[in-house]
């Protein structure tokens, strides 16, 4: 089996809190993120497929199609948006990369036809990455 | 001479518009970036000093000086902050990052006393980046 | 003044050869890069224009704009392409990083009408950069 | 046990397409890595090496001896090449990047005897990786 | 489960050597790594911790609590030390960047409470990377 | 005029102290950089040259014969070295960054005879950059 990776990028904002908790737990469990403005950050997501490449193409997927996939499923509905307000799939989550990632690959899963989903890798900071294999 | 420069970062969200303008104009000239509930980056700032190393240290200015000036008057108040509500020196402004780059000039540039600033540089994402030179 | 800086990307093939010279001398000035099938490259090119920014939009130049001039005017007739045959605009010079910098700069400068060219910088890998200033 | 990796690049050419189809199809399937004169890339090669480091020396491999043998083996042979034509262990088969990690791994497996080969991840460029895990 | 990385930096001096080994075979075993005086390294440390994010916070482990742990118990005992001398937890054993990613998940198993600890990556320089997994 | 930059690091250890400074002097001007034992970076040097390509090879410098120039000047005399005992044109200069660079400069100036040395950019991290231009 081969894996291959396509990385894309947005730029989203957002804030970090459960509605269900008083401002003093937020502040306490979020810090920062728990800013009441909101920040913002550039992601960067890395989305792997697995499989055998098959010997008249020599390909798992067509990169540039599952660059496509990625731009429309998720890009096009996350890119320079708020993550808390703007988002359909992710209201009533709080938007951590944890949870993005979750949210990314139910999205991406039944959408990718040739081969199969390996793992979503999301980058919120040069410092921060989190990865969900399903 | 010799030029250092030291590179720090932050993350934030801001939204463009001019506050004088229709909103047609707004998303007009705006784009994406115009999103009503803002969006977000990872920024990098690198700020040079340029002076000549006195022969007793071989140093411009002390880089560990250089990087806490930085933390106190510009990362300390921009990080995870919204542009556009929370920070004092840019109200009034729109926070592209050419106003940005300006901005964080004229705090630093009487901040710094060894050496002389030479340069702010500051990259919005890895393609867009925008450098002030006084 | 501020300076502005767009990066894109493009990959392309090449050889470098002087058809006034005979093969030996080819060899000898352009070693590896003379290899007869050609070889090739990811290139990286940054845009970087100056200018005052208005009061009203905050901007040199709408970094949008800036991305679609470089894709239209540079990108499209690179991109994927033998530099040696695919691309007019290159034919007849021997297709270095130098001489592809100032092909850049005389087709982007009189296209970007908001602030002024002032540098073309061209990475033809992560060890050799070149840059024109016009 | 530990893993560890040695990184090396390359620059070469290709054309993808497959001899026994149309043009029609191969520019269908292929897009414009079917350019008829060939394009190229910078190349990364990240090769992984696992196993327990003996006491004596604290190292898996010589991470100096490894680089020899991937210079040796595989970037003698296709650095400033095109991998259509002039890369034998190539010959017959599509250069994707799938297919030309697989051909790496059974090239350095064999070679590799400290330790043993554990992944070839290749990039063709930033955004797009492919990995074989024998 | 879902997995979440962090990355810290820290600078270092080292000398590869078997105390119980005559100087020529440390030469010929360590090479230039030998060099009596020393040589040094920016390392780059990935702290992964493994863990289901609870629906309350969406958190595997904050980041924050993570960072302070990689900073408190690796990078103040390591930054800017002899490996050889400087850092009692090193004595005795030769500081490859094998025994280095052992001691340190030594260290930050039992420290991680909240998820698991499931690999530690250190980069000496771009090109060497290692990695253990317990 | 085009400008060419050719890259290239070393790895080395230093300790950053005026020998005619008492100890809390030097402790309290170079910090961490002072500790006794030393501690080492992975440094990344740029080279960059100016001049017109001449036509019939459209390169001002054949990138080749700079890196070797490098390599041999530089590289091979700091490589895996520490930077305080073993560097013949270091001794007597405190081993900072700016003295580095300037030594540097020092050193390749008159070996380069195609084009002329404009820039040398010595990275001792990635948040910490010189430049000395002559």
């Amino acid at each position: 089996m081969v894996l291959v990776t396509r990385k894309a990028s947005f730029s989203a904002s957002h804030r970090l809190y459960n509605p269900a908790w008083p401002d003093a737990r937020n502040a306490e469990v979020f810090g920062k993120c728990n800013n009441p403005n909101g920040h913002g950050h550039n992601y960067d997501i890395e989305v792997t497929v697995g499989g055998d490449p098959p010997e008249d193409t020599g390909m798992v997927i067509d990169l540039k199609k599952l660059a496509d996939i990625i731009e429309a499923e998720i890009i096009e509905r996350v890119d320079h948006k708020n993550l808390n307000v703007d988002v359909d799939f992710l209201l009533g989550t709080i938007p951590t990369a944890e949870n993005m990632a979750i949210a990314f690959w139910n999205i991406l899963a039944p959408k990718i036809t040739e081969g199969t989903l390996r793992s979503i890798k999301l980058y919120e900071s040069a410092n921060n990455v989190v990865e969900y294999r399903g």
